[in-house]
């Protein structure tokens, strides 16, 4: 005779999530009750766009970008959301301020969702919007934003744009991932992918820039066109540093007076290792630090500043 | 004075969900309590693997090969988890035993999981192992079934096997999806996506065939290596019906006699129209009635099936 184990009626997770509050079809809840069904076509297609605004010193920086970028991933992905830019706002807000967190990561979610039936046609689903505030984080550690990260090269291929729009943010990551994994046994902290071409696509949630003769180079094509990138060609015209996007080389790359990368997770941060060869001087260059201590200087500056309010 | 929303404990949600039973962390649950953080990895990155076994009349079909594929893409994902392959059996048989469902459609998964930090470090997460029944799915209804299925090839080019090994099933389907919209926006039910050079790939959640003059002919490269698709290459060798893989051309497809797409989800499925041509007759060819009939009383032989236990 078979004997069958008891159906539980609710999950019970023995994980720790770290701080923070979540949104999810009207509620506020602590971050580690917020859970999507494993049947949303979000998690079993990855049919999802998002998109990451930091919080600095109790305000968003440049939330009016981050809003159009994520309106415009989900209208080339045919999802919509019955909120709009305002109520969007208002949400990531209580979050923020739900949390309490001054520096936080927030991060802001669409995704398909799914169907009664299960249905195999997208168009069936019901599309889902999910926001939460967790503390800031960021890609390089204190100590690698002290003396550069190392990185490797690998020969993983970004995935191409003909494949996926990299201008619609999304979770396709499996490539970054064993990109890092190639990374690490290779003795590097982070990677860099290459295009279909062989050229310097991205790495793990950063878009990648070299400086050389005083000129800033970044890849135009198949990457995602970060908030941060943008905000290192506004620094540029400020301070008339001049950049130029374009193709860009591994060698390029090993051959630069200075390398970093930037993301909304840590913003400018420095690279002074490419896979063996130390960058110019093997130390955080002259150029890096201006345009890094200009960036933390914009977030002073009330045009890119979202004021929360705290309880 | 601002007012602010407040926490609640447990999320609330509105969505149905079809019938079924999960397991996650040593519990079975209805499908509908099954969730997993926001936070994991394997939504937000979609880093994780899985696969998907039918079970028809009472037995998984082909078993022991779909949990081959699902422990060597764990391994090839640098993922583990603290159960082998007879752990994994047991806990399949017991959802689709508790799920009551005679004929079903079996997931498992391995996500990486998430860190307490939220590290961005994939070493640091903790893999998590889902797995639930919910009934039998097909990617095409009775009716489509009985005539055909009308299918567009569309422009979108399947992510390279450069960037994502497709022999490790993933959920990186933002290309099949948008190629769903792209055929839908053609007045065809279902896509077909290119490979770089231009060849058939493959469509979301099948593999493709054509015949030709007696001939089965396949795509061989940056394709899943279905399950279905090798029971296939079985029935050809019971009947003698020669199979060939390799590049197939839209125009192959378009001149073929008889087209068919083959998945865990439905099995074999005849396809009468390309693009805006009949394929043939226009109606369901011999070779795909036969290799179909064949695929269904191989069902019934022992050496396929895992029999269930019920309540």
């Amino acid at each position: 005779m078979n004997t069958f184990p008891a159906l539980s009626d609710r999950h019970s997770d023995p994980a720790i999530y770290p701080p923070g509050v979540a949104y999810m079809d009207g509620q506020y809840l602590p971050i580690s009750e917020a859970k999507i069904s494993v049947l949303d076509n979000g998690f079993l297609h990855s049919d999802a766009t998002y998109d990451v605004v930091h919080v600095w010193q109790g305000a968003f920086f440049r939330l009016d970008d981050h809003l159009d970028r994520f309106f415009a991933g989900m209208e080339k992905l045919h999802m919509s959301i019955p909120l709009d830019r305002a109520a969007v706002t208002e949400i990531l807000k209580n979050c923020v301020a739900l949390s309490g967190l001054n520096n936080a990561y927030v991060e802001f979610i669409c995704t398909r969702g799914t169907s009664p039936t299960f249905s195999r046609d997208p168009r069936d689903a019901v599309n889902r919007f999910i926001a939460f505030a967790i503390p800031f984080a960021s890609v390089a550690n204190p100590e690698q934003m002290d003396r550069g990260l190392h990185v490797a090269v690998t020969d993983l291929v970004r995935i191409p744009p003909a494949s996926v729009d990299p201008t619609v943010k999304n979770y396709h990551w499996l490539d970054l991932v064993q990109g890092l994994y190639a990374a690490y046994a290779q003795g590097a902290e982070t990677a860099i992918l290459l295009d279909a071409e062989g050229n310097i696509a991205e790495g793990p949630g950063f878009n990648v820039f070299a400086v050389k003769e005083g000129k800033i180079y970044t890849p135009e094509y198949g990457v995602l066109l970060g908030i941060t990138r943008q905000t290192i060609f506004d620094i540029g015209k400020d301070l008339q540093i001049p950049y130029v996007t374009g193709d860009l080389s591994p060698e390029d790359l090993r051959l630069a007076d200075e390398v970093f990368v930037t993301s909304t997770a840590g913003g400018v941060m420095p690279v002074t290792k490419v896979d063996n060869t130390f960058i110019g001087t093997g130390s955080v260059g002259p150029i890096t630090q201006q345009i890094t201590r200009a960036y933390w200087q914009m977030h002073k500056d009330d045009r890119f500043r979202t004021e929360i309010s705290y309880p």
